[in-house]
């Protein structure tokens, strides 16, 4: 375990942070503005002090119905234990300040979008470490193979260059995109709704050991919140977050992916799609990302998300190229010679030329060049295409 | 036929535009300079009277090596009426100004890309009006069924809504697009790389036939013209600018279709692209496009591509819509009671709230709003997601 020991009085904050983090669902606006303004340890005592001197302390004061929450995070602490996991808050050095930003979503819908109060971390490395080099790759949970396959090799790629894939531990493509790292024996993480000590769908108990092995299994919910429907979505804003961007494989119309996806945006994070058929209903919620206002991009394979995340001048992709490059960078009428110059026979400048359109003279000048280039084979004045 | 009659001093000058049209390949820049400085008929007695004035009069003089141009216009007429072709120039009502966008576009490595000097055109509509509401449908010629099948349909519902589609009679997604828009009794119009009475390739030829009955086949070179290769990238330009933009289907990364797409890039005129299967080889051009600077709209049918040239408040394609909108529309409390509703059973407003993490006020105050909304069924006091 890499974490710092903490001073006294701080350890007094981080708890006051783990017990507050259960005490209002993650993103809390009101609750992260009064931390904000009276630190953790006196923000909870005031909030249990009062309980009708606003709406936050009536819902904290609901929820806690007049029990003493004093041993509440040595249970949850305790709990974590049990499974090998630890709390991991913005008092502890490594607390991944990227989640930071979520102070500065905005979001009309939906205020409760602030940063979590608490991280449960379930694995070997450091937080802030594993998701400095990191791409968050989520899709549909019914996915087609060609998605999964996508999303196996763009994670498996992704590792071999030493970045860590984020995703949702979800089936189809969430779980592609870890088995893809894995399989590279590379870093992933998967940000769950539920407690690391659980985690959902059950069916993946297995993928889920091996992630807590060789990477990590973090959540805003404590050791045994059970995944309910509503806490996906919450879930998606620290994908986005902890992440340098986004790429989608595979998402329906109406998916959780695109809502990932949405909050890479609000995060200026970029939003990378993987397109698909036109036809597949299972990539119509990727193609109308690309639609919506916004930057997206358009990445067919690891090393353009690389590209893209890349600074300027490292980290550009190899260019894709057909065989014929040498001609791309040819002028026109060179172009023009090459295009008319026979690939079995042979001719003379004067045919080429009436061929190609351009002066006796032109030909009689750039041939010997194209030749003396290899593009053309050259015998008794005639020539022909090089193979 | 539509034109309008020309008065006598026009005469020449048309006269002197289809002549010159014919002594440099078509887009010249030198002498596009010079018919704009002395105009057409000036222009052309200048450069045959002084065959070494310039390099441009030099070409020229190559050209016609000291014969007598003077019938040469009216041979050419003669040709054109002999497969009910015409020639229609900038003095001509039927001119579509919208190539004369060409002469601002700026190629460094090819600078003759200006307007054409003639367009040979066979058919029955008036030119102007065929491609006032015109997008060009470019491919592969090596296209898969996939391509072979957007394109077709692409093109049938831009004819359903009156939109011409404009492509290269070429094999395979040309072709598509072109039969596409005649399956709906609509407009489409062939720009060819040789002479309207000879289209190529021979094996289109029954397509060439019905596309001059229903639609336009037009070219910048006079009857007799053959095919060279040089002459199809020129000829693109000229789709690029008739039209209001560029959709390419299929392209792989050496593809004329790429090259027709930056020519819309550079006179900028929306550049759309129909994506595909990362791993299909004919899509990859497509995907680069993408993700070469400049704007590139995704389509995924042809409602998006109005909407995408349709001026802001008209035209706006349906929203795809999932079935579940209504819940889409929700605010985060609603959508949680919603999420923790259960389906089969009924449960009381305290066991959603504790499912949903709010309140049991807050489930109390919106849960029968949910049910007169007909999202919720609500019994005896019980609530059960609606069907």
């Amino acid at each position: 375990m890499t974490r710092t020991t903490v001073p006294e009085p701080n350890a007094a904050d981080k708890r006051a942070l783990i017990t507050l983090s259960v005490l209002c669902e993650p993103g809390n606006a009101a609750l992260a503005d009064h931390i904000a303004e009276h630190g953790p340890a006196a923000a909870l005592a005031g909030l249990l002090a009062e309980p009708d001197a606003s709406p936050l302390h009536a819902s904290i004061a609901a929820r806690t119905r007049g029990r003493d929450v004093g041993g509440l995070a040595d249970e949850l602490l305790a709990l974590a234990a049990a499974c090998e996991a630890r709390a991991v808050t913005r008092l502890d050095a490594e607390w991944p300040s990227a989640v930071d930003d979520l102070a500065e979503l905005y979001d009309e819908a939906d205020p409760d979008t602030r940063p979590p109060l608490c991280l449960w971390v379930r694995g070997h490395q450091r937080l802030d470490a594993a998701v400095a080099n990191s791409v968050s790759v989520v899709g549909a949970r019914c996915c087609t193979p060609y998605g999964r396959d996508i999303a196996t090799r763009i994670a498996y790629d992704l590792a071999t260059s030493d970045w860590t894939t984020v995703s949702g531990g979800a089936y189809g493509i969430d779980a592609a995109a870890h088995r893809g790292a894995l399989a590279a024996n590379g870093n992933t993480i998967a940000v769950l709704a539920c407690g690391v000590d659980r985690p959902y769908p059950a069916a993946n108990a297995n993928l889920f050991d091996r992630i807590a092995e060789a990477g990590l299994l973090i959540s805003e919910w404590p050791p045994g919140a059970i995944p309910q429907r509503h806490r996906f979505l919450t879930r998606n804003r620290v994908i986005a977050a902890l992440t340098r961007g986004t790429v989608v494989v595979e998402a329906a119309l109406r998916s959780g992916a695109r809502h990932t996806a949405r909050r890479a945006r609000e995060l200026d994070r970029p939003l990378m799609i993987v397109p698909g058929p036109v036809t597949s209903a299972a990539s119509a919620g990727v193609h109308q990302l690309a639609r919506e206002p916004g930057d997206t991009r358009v990445i067919t394979r690891a090393a353009e998300i690389i590209e893209d995340l890349g600074r300027i001048g490292d980290d550009l992709a190899p260019p894709l190229r057909s065989t014929d490059t040498v001609r791309d960078q040819l002028d026109p009428l060179a172009t023009r010679l090459l295009d008319a110059a026979p690939s079995r026979s042979t001719a003379a400048p004067e045919q080429i030329a009436a061929q190609a359109g351009v002066t006796v003279t032109e030909a009689r000048r750039r041939l010997p060049d194209l030749a003396m280039r290899g593009l053309l084979d050259h015998t008794d004045g005639r020539y022909r295409l090089a193979r």
